[in-house]
């Protein structure tokens, strides 16, 4: 039984509301981005770019050169962009608001092409993973780009599915607590629908014993950590300070052979197939936080899962099951355009960014 | 097998990036609240407020007036305060930074305590469930509390489960989409926990008969939707606008007899126990928000249960199971203090807020 309440048509209410905004927005010139990578990732956010509105001036990667971006990516018809082997040459004539970097995993790696589009005065927005939140550990290359941004007086923002899956959301979720004892996450990614940027700084393939003899010496600089970055930049959002950073590595095993198409090559039965990262940060103000992460080359029946538990007043618990991390990681740089171009001149991690959302229109209407 | 990195102590960087805000800090007197309600959320709000470092200055109420506020609430000890019958009287001596409101359900209740304390140069922050996002639903009472606000240079907030579990997390997942064809809710609550300032707005105990006898004219205005208003504020935070809203009600019919606490009365198997709000809105962008909410008085069965599918590309699916919605509430409404001090002069609904989160320290750390 349904009782019907008349239906409201509040279209003039709220046209009136959104007017200010719409007349701007209508004055706006779509957004100019250069792309760099034409990889798993890169193929897949030229094509979101594009339905997004933004026109793509440029675009530059180690493979696909000469080629017509539209041909090699998702966009699905000729984009009137070939690509160049040269970012110099490429930025030259692009005019480009934006760089969308989808080419690599370290900061070390990220630094030559960021540092010359900050130099151009092109703000950046990377999925590089050791970018999310590098002030511990990659400190130097951070402050160097940040003030290179600063003094081009534009902005370099990191996102991935640790922007809003992993430390946004969850930063928000705690909003609903009056105690917090403990933030704990367990998480299992797919590495295997990854390319060879991300795969090959993994001990893939190798047994245990070549792992054990290729390790490095306990004091070199450890590699900076997915997890931590995401906790880091999670614990500064939350205004906590960090008191003492704990974990280590565990491998997984493949349970049977199983194929990397990334690297194209097969994993036999109880080789490397990931690493498991465990960790444990814990804060001046009292809250604990604790990790599991598992990144590896998943076998027919593992599952892209995320589980978080903030343990305190009250319990909440946040389960993500089937995670389509490309797809999200893909959609969330495009999202996170907007974001950039409104932050402040610098390098701005994704906690200090913008609440970032969903975008319906064209992004040069969400640019302030 | 666990390989194990150096522990790493991060103290000494993150001191250095705080210790200007750590410095402010200091200076910050603790902020003066006055408490509305001594009801089921008001005795737990009372504590909250006391364990965040906010000093309590007056509180008023229907019951427990000439008693302390600490023998009256979770504070624990005595409070030093008196409840007070007359808001007025209360006011005058509290220099009060907010009033804290717990008292009521719709716009029209609220008005009163909240346009005396914004008079008085007073913010004010309710779980009030109309005053969530009334532009639609009480727009005039809303007008004139936003220019009450505006005129007096304070700020007016309602918080709640709507806020941060229904508005801005779910704002914020659709950060990861590419493309959105419909957000759709289905949620049970439970207001078996709740007094008589919201049950009496029910038909409970009613037979459908007797409901059909006493319906209102099918001209009469719609009383707020709880479902309604958290979509209008979701909508407007991803920069939508409202096409078309259709939607009804459904009767809920206790399947036993079950005890009403909050009106001291038994409701018999048959007779209505609840009811479920069925809606629709339509966008101009597209997409289409729908929703199925039933608040109810809960059998030993029923769990309080949230459901979220966000279709598109990717898919998000979110599923808050035992929702602990009393917790919630008045955690949330504590946690909002600072963002409401924060916020720009007027009715600010929980949309325009800043980011909510958790508050590890006392209250006056997070204000501006």
């Amino acid at each position: 039984m349904v009782f019907r309440t008349a239906a409201r048509d509040r279209q003039r209410l709220l046209n009136n509301l959104n007017s200010d905004t719409q007349g701007e927005a209508l004055k706006m010139a779509r957004i100019k981005a250069v792309l760099f990578g034409t990889g798993n990732m890169g193929r897949l956010i030229a094509g979101n770019l594009v339905e997004k509105g933004v026109e793509i001036t440029g675009a530059v990667s180690k493979t696909h050169v000469g080629q017509d971006l539209g041909e090699v990516t998702r966009i699905g018809r000729p984009a009137g962009v070939t690509v160049s082997e040269d970012p110099e040459e490429m930025l030259a004539g692009s005019e480009a608001d934006i760089a969308v970097l989808a080419t690599c995993s370290s900061m070390a790696e990220l630094y030559p092409d960021a540092s010359l589009c900050l130099k151009r005065g092109i703000n950046v927005v990377t999925i590089t993973e050791g970018a999310f939140y590098p002030w511990a550990y990659d400190p130097d290359m951070a402050a160097d780009l940040d003030n290179l941004a600063k003094q081009h007086g534009v902005t370099l923002s990191a996102t991935g599915v640790q922007d809003i899956f992993w430390t946004n959301s969850i930063a928000l979720l705690t909003g609903v607590c009056h105690r917090i004892d403990s933030v704990e996450f367990e998480g299992t990614a797919d590495f295997g629908t990854l390319g060879p940027a991300v795969l090959n700084n993994l001990p893939l393939g190798l047994t245990p014993d070549q792992f054990l003899e290729m390790a490095p010496p306990p004091d070199a600089k450890p590699p900076a950590s997915i997890v931590g970055m995401g906790f880091e930049a999670l614990i500064d959002k939350l205004r906590m300070t960090i008191n003492k950073v704990d974990g280590g590595i565990e491998l997984v095993l493949a349970g049977a052979d199983v194929e990397c198409i990334g690297l194209n090559k097969v994993i036999r039965a109880g080789q490397i197939s990931g690493l498991r990262e465990i960790m444990t940060i814990e804060t001046n103000e009292g809250p604990v936080f604790r990790a599991r992460f598992a990144a590896k080359i998943f076998e027919p029946d593992d599952r892209e899962n995320y589980v978080w538990n903030i343990r305190g007043v009250p319990d909440i618990h946040l389960q993500q099951n089937d995670v389509p991390s490309v797809e999200i990681t893909c959609a969330s740089i495009v999202n996170r355009i907007p974001d950039v171009l409104n932050a402040e001149p610098g390098f701005i991690t994704a906690e200090k960014l913008g609440t970032p959302c969903y975008r319906t229109s064209s992004l040069e209407n969400y640019v302030d």
